[in-house]
């Protein structure tokens, strides 16, 4: 199916929803070539700084956390409902034991403006380019958050990823 | 016009539309209960720590800071196309100096949620609570961005609010 160009704007609707109950796909690469998918569940979109913004949150602990810092480039993948499982997969196993396109049978199509590919059987996808990064910060979170999400202290470093590139399958809204 | 409940995901698109043309109204409340409206063309929505969140970026030199740093809540109101005008002028004047609802002809409404109001005439309107804050870090900016808008490093504070409530006129799709 042809992927065609839309505006950041076009398709923020079905990202968040897909945030709220599948999850996204990150996909990050090495400087060995080696891309990875991660299933996320967080994530804001919108502008800043006069661009259009994605901004994910990364543990120091997660494999994609050493690719993103090797390269500062992302995608982010919105699948369809049929890649329930394979989100559950790039979710919960880690990219230093499998290869998780692999894995999944999922195919990393060369980006457009970036060298990280994108996950070809999603319906919308994200080029990013890190213009900013920052880490969450203790001392202004609140008690509760801090309590379920950071008992050992490994905060997220939170990854603000300019939009460089966005397009969706042509036939997007059948099959969403 | 009954405002009707909304799951935060419902009206993204028209928000993050609203962002890059008229922008959206950031309306804050100092503890002596003077609200103060600022528009802002820049700001994120999505879900972290398993929260929807939106996120906004406000400068320590604005009038907004400070109320906001004193009550850690905000709501944020999407406007009709008609309040074009409201919006150029509570995007270029401050807070300080006048009381931009008078101004504008704009009607403070009591927040559900929160203790800062509504803008009345707006579409729609996320309440929000800050969660977290942060501030844009200089080092790990990137160089463009630091030129353009932080030649005095007047760095912005960007303040995650949980949206405790939205909602939206009941006939925002036909006005909208």
């Amino acid at each position: 199916m042809a992927k065609v160009d839309a505006q950041f704007t076009d398709h923020v609707a079905e990202t968040v929803a897909a945030l709220t109950s599948s999850g996204v796909l990150l996909v990050s690469v090495g400087e060995d070539g080696k891309p990875n998918i991660m299933t996320i569940g967080w994530g804001t979109i919108g502008v800043i700084w006069g661009k259009p913004i994605f901004v994910v949150l990364v543990r120091p602990s997660r494999h994609t956390f050493r690719l993103l810092n090797q390269t500062n480039e992302f995608t982010v993948n919105v699948p369809y409902p049929d890649l329930k499982e394979a989100c559950d997969v790039c979710g919960s196993e880690s990219g230093r034991d499998i290869d998780k396109f692999a894995k999944c049978n999922l195919t990393p199509a060369a980006g457009n403006k970036v060298k990280v590919p994108i996950v070809q059987e999603c319906g919308i996808h994200y080029e990013c380019r890190v213009v900013h990064k920052n880490n969450v910060a203790p001392v202004e979170l609140e008690p509760g958050i801090m309590g379920e999400y950071y008992p050992t202290e490994d905060f997220h470093t939170v990854y603000y990823g300019e939009i460089v590139a966005c397009y969706a399958d042509e036939d997007l809204r059948q099959r969403m």
